[in-house]
């Protein structure tokens, strides 16, 4: 049966041991301590999983162990962002096997692609497993630009592709695309500083890192929304908002890793290129990390 | 006592006679019924007002015409786009002298302007005017590009400029603008399909053509917002949507006046270079108007 | 008798008194300069020449006293930027009696124009006026940007376009251009680091303020293109790039200005919004033009 | 002792059997073509040659075969376009264990990398082999732009570093390359419209895919400019121009394997996603190539 995905979709980092290898141990607590927070789902091996950055045996190991700490417990989708189809289909196939509930397809570019190579890759990949596909768009890392008309195109060809995830940062894009869908194909926020207006404009949910450093936070905003608060979600986004912008402007895994360091948990370096936050930066981070602490007043219920 | 400017800024068009003059008459009548359909804030000669394309004469004219058509039934803001600073001081001078509440100042290049010669440019028009300025950018069509950064630098260098109006229709700039400012400076939208998002994140006001075509769902959507019913509001706003998108894709002047046009309003064409809207794409604004009719019930309140 | 441009046109400055108005004696000294360096032809009132920043008065001023000066020693182009056709059509007249050999003409923008209101803008005023018309596209300036598929369909559709001038910097179009005419428009170059590029790939002039500064080297550059020998052609190119860079960079009006009086002349200050150049700019232009000095060996022939 | 690349640079596709494989033979019989032809040197695993898009062993087979398949006859340079560090490094240790006289090093994006990143990364690389290298700059395909002071840091930095390609058709860049360097960095031009310009401004060499379709075109170019004859130049290169556009608007590798069919010569497809060139276009490439033959006139020698 399909799951449903809603709410906060926490996005793990990939945690390095000091040789470089994955470290399955810690990729198990970081899962189980972002679960234990509440969030609504996870998403391993996303961008914010250094997904791109992994050969497939690692990246196997990683969807393996992700899948097996969640168990089940929430909803699972797997990130995979590969350069050829082939490999693409072979990473979905491999999620599917290891229990994933649904894939996230970010198509990559070096040759840009036309539309009909970018519909004909989605539908490669529907061909080849059972489980839905969350469509991701995300130019910044991707190379690749998908208007919301021909998202709309790729929903109706191809009946796998169930969800739209957006990470332009562009909210009309969001608008345009509830209209060319009649509002048939949820979308998910994948831009952090976005989160509030998204779920505003109807996003079944927010992809984010987030909830690796503060859950609190994005609970509270996704609460007061299903509350129809916006007055208390504006307050919940705006105390958040340093760290969001924060995590885009550094990139994700990088900034999500020295947060991590600051609150005691070692989740390893990025993987080179990336290097660790420098001195400066770290000591920005922790400053936006401490003011957040007990901003949302005691008494107040945030249960969704 | 400076007036305080908040909810639904209507942007009358300026209509010009056969022979191409401003129609003072119909100036007038359009003023009115901007205001008997309950907009808060009347701004004449913005960008729909065709400003830029006036001589000084006509600019004068439309000016004084518009004030005495208000005569203070709501504020008034007057808007002024000139290439040179004494052009600009000149305009303003009037604009205070005829009874305008405050004036909207929209730095235009030829050449680019560095962030020196933009301050100069607002405190020289501060000295040369006892009324606020909302300080106004729009790229677009200005050619400047002010920067958060930028504008609240402005702000506390120039104290006449107390209100900003954000046309690039990008949010976060919205989020830095208040969080450089601590929240004292009220910002407005001035990009149509931004509205919703734009009020959520805590616009004072929406700055807009709209209420020409349509004046009830814009105010229905400030009201739900202030009701902190998001949930309405965003009905009320995707209902207007494709209205707001066709006005921006096409340039307000000759939007607008086709619509006027399609209600039996001749405010006649917009000035060449500006070509009046083709016959199919009056078809189109046809079918959006008539989709927009009685598309509030009955029984629902929309009063503020 | 049309007169034919080709080589490097000039672009003189419009001097102001210390009281702003246009200083008519200066302006006939800068343009008798310019003609005795050995310039192939006179653009009075180009970007350079702040065109955009006069009014009605100053311009026809600046217009009459140009051509006055210039007294049929070497071809003129008379340049024009107005907002409104109108507008375009009274300067465009207006050159045309007082004796200019061609109008360039930049269609300026505050709302975009649709490709149709482009063609009929020049068309009115091709219709308008006897005199060749330079079609100049320089979207930093002026907002439009017209690709050379447009443009070409304006060189077919109207007839006085018989000259463009290209300032984008972009070579590919200046290609695209001579593909789709089939080589039969001349085109110029308004790029002042593109000069070099430009006239190899075949352009008929050199649109540019560089000779208010230094005309040696734009004319050696020239004539080395003309006689085929192109390793010359760089190492003149090369000689004089710092400088064309700087200008650029800062802006002509501002750059030419500050030049000028480091060679001894007054030619005012550039008008407000634009300031003059500041103390520590100033000194590095100083620096560039030194570096210019006697760049040219003795006994080298540079004439055309 | 180190190879100098001057000259014609080609970069033969990847050919593929049917089966998906890397077909060697025809590999061979691809670079034995362009030597042939009289290129000046061969770079193997370039973005034509679809090296983003290969498996480790994959790679490494090409790499290996085309070098041998090279034989000496002519300098070689083999491509790299690794996310990683670590597998960048992999792949120019076996490229100089092979046998390549230079590496040419493409930074490629997932996340943005800060100057630090990137210079780390040359620096890694520079130390892991002895081989030259030649810096790469595409931001079209690799998502990571380097601007001219940047690549100059490099150079200076990282003494390997002793080339650089620069595909961003900029022609700019060039010459504040050059400026910045003094001229000791010989730089290549990698954009194939820009070849013309690219040679007179200096480049060392043309690195393109071309020559797999038409050798003697980019041969005559080149000779002609070291022959310091503009004029000739110009015409051998607007000659084979809408080659260059038409190639560069499909994608190097579909363009180019397109191309061999025409000419009887099956290098199989470009890998999923990308696609075969449609037909209709196929038919637009068949007259472009058509119209090319025959069009250096016999007894004009263009020897170098």
């Amino acid at each position: 049966m399909t799951k449903k995905f809603e709410g906060i979709i926490a996005y793990p980092v990939t945690p390095f041991k000091a040789d470089g290898s994955v470290d399955v141990d810690m990729l198990k607590e970081l899962i189980d301590r972002l679960i234990d927070s509440g969030v609504h789902a996870i998403a391993p091996l996303g961008s914010t999983g250094e997904s791109a950055y992994l050969s497939d045996e690692e990246w196997e190991t990683a969807a393996r162990s992700s899948l097996a700490a969640v168990a089940g417990r929430v909803p699972t989708v797997v990130g995979i962002s590969e350069l050829t189809t082939l490999g693409a289909i072979k990473r979905a196939r491999f999620a599917e096997r290891a229990g994933a509930d649904a894939v996230m397809v970010l198509p990559v570019s070096y040759w840009k692609l036309t539309e009909a190579e970018i519909i004909a890759h989605y539908a490669a990949i529907g061909d080849a497993v059972s489980v839905p596909i969350m469509l991701y768009n995300n130019p910044a890392t991707s190379g690749i630009d998908m208007q919301p008309e021909l998202i709309a195109r790729i929903c109706k060809g191809v009946p796998s592709v169930t969800m739209v995830k957006e990470s332009t940062g562009d909210l009309q894009r969001m608008h345009r695309l509830k209209q060319l869908t009649d509002g048939t194909i949820p979308f998910y926020n994948g831009s952090n500083p976005l989160a509030f207006a998204a779920l505003n404009a109807g996003a079944a949910g927010w992809c984010t890192a987030a909830p690796n450093l503060n859950a609190e936070l994005p609970l509270a905003l996704y609460d007061a929304i299903k509350r129809n608060d916006v007055v208390r979600a504006r307050v919940m986004f705006e105390r958040q908002l340093p760290l969001l912008q924060f995590i885009v402007k550094i990139g994700l895994p990088t900034a999500v890793k020295a947060g991590l360091a600051l609150q005691g948990i070692d989740a390893g370096a990025p993987r080179l290129p990336l290097r660790p936050l420098p001195p400066a930066a770290v000591e920005q981070l922790s400053e936006i990390l401490a003011a957040l602490k007990g901003t949302i007043a005691p008494g107040v219920s945030i249960a969704t």
